[in-house]
């Protein structure tokens, strides 16, 4: 079970103090407004907490509690501000972005394997994708402790930021004409964004891309899972770095 | 759940029919001897199926059968005999060989990769290595039906027989001097030796490769999970091999 806090009064001080993470609050539709549920929904929007309506069904797995029809699910890691990680300095250098990511599990892997390969932060929507949970954590095999995990309400904002301070992005997608292995990763910053499972990167991130590449495919069941499409790719990016530094 | 046949009966009469595909059969440790128990161990041991005498918590998760004691673990699927496999010509292809891979979901995102880049064919061992089943079915996303797996009950014999036939023999190991993008693909039929999660490729099978090669750790954190590790090495083989047609 997640870490979380329940009951107004419990989720209402959390968001005062800002000390504990919240990946989402869960509030109740049979929930009746009253002060404390607006100030609640008023300091959530304020720090970028994504709160969600949700049928009391939802809430039986917290039957235990004496939630009164608010949860926040907590983050079992303090997530860093893009402007934190972007205030740094970067040289040939990659960052991962998912869009879409649902399976925990998905991005366990994806967080090893980007420790495993020195990628410098991995950037994640507050919406419609999975958020570092217990079982993401545990998946991670450790890996979740070190590499910045970004959080953001926009993912097309942040790569616009990115642009701005010359990262380049590259997309993948399985209609592209170029394969990944032809980008040359070894002068720039590159930001490499995976999508949804099913959908794929969404339109609005693939418009903004420098590169739009594919994995080529040998067959036709072209169902490969995220975490191994990104592992191809980002130890491409290592195999071409390590053979720079040779020449 | 699994698949199952369970009472003396109707585990020895699967195995006299050959017609279904058995992962294992479970004995009880308290099951007395008697003529039926010694045709089935008979008779297993005959056609290379594993049994295994287990406690009787093991048949907890079985208790709505009359289990009698005996219970045969039925594959979803037909393997393939590594005999008929080799019988068929290869040119340039690849092969998969796992040496203790425990976790289904590994097993079924290897089964993923392993399709999406064509590779011709999975070897596993019938002992120390997750079978097929039917966590491995769902998470291989329906690619299980696109590739050979091959269950052999030793791994040494058969990578020996590989050998013979001309196959190379690549393993992989974290203490390896060559990256596995040092390897050159291309002119040669290779099959690729992933490791147990925690203890690599057993000695007796490292011994027999033709080469030793590992991915290289951007990190002092080395745990890189094997679907993704195979996935990084399989779509360098492709690179090369798509690379090697164009010129």
């Amino acid at each position: 079970m997640d870490n979380i806090i329940y009951g107004k009064n419990s989720v209402l001080e959390a968001l005062i103090s800002g000390e504990r993470e919240i990946n989402k609050i869960l509030i109740s539709k049979n929930l009746h407004s009253d002060a404390k549920l607006n100030k609640i929904k008023e300091l959530a929007h304020k720090n970028g907490v994504v709160y969600q309506f949700v049928a009391k069904e939802k809430f039986q797995d917290y039957a235990e509690y004496n939630h009164q029809g608010v949860i926040a699910q907590i983050s079992p890691i303090q997530y860093t501000d893009l402007d934190d990680f972007l205030g740094k300095s970067y040289n040939n250098a990659s960052l991962v972005i998912l869009d879409g990511v649902e399976d925990p599990h998905n991005l366990g892997a994806i967080i090893r394997t980007c420790v495993c390969a020195g990628v410098s932060g991995i950037i994640i929507p507050s919406r419609r994708n999975v958020l570092v949970n217990s079982i993401v954590e545990k998946t991670s095999a450790g890996a979740i402790n070190h590499i910045p995990v970004i959080k953001v309400n926009s993912l097309v904002s942040a790569v616009q930021k990115l642009k701005n301070q010359d990262w380049w992005i590259i997309a993948t997608d399985a209609s592209a004409k170029d394969n990944y292995y032809n980008i040359d990763y070894c002068n720039m910053n590159s930001a490499i964004i995976m999508g949804a499972e099913h959908a794929g990167v969404s339109k609005s991130l693939l418009k903004l891309s420098d590169f739009i590449v594919k994995i080529p495919m040998m067959n036709d069941f072209n169902s490969l899972n995220v975490s191994n499409a990104l592992s191809a790719i980002i130890f491409e990016t290592i195999r071409q770095k390590l053979n720079n530094i040779k020449k």
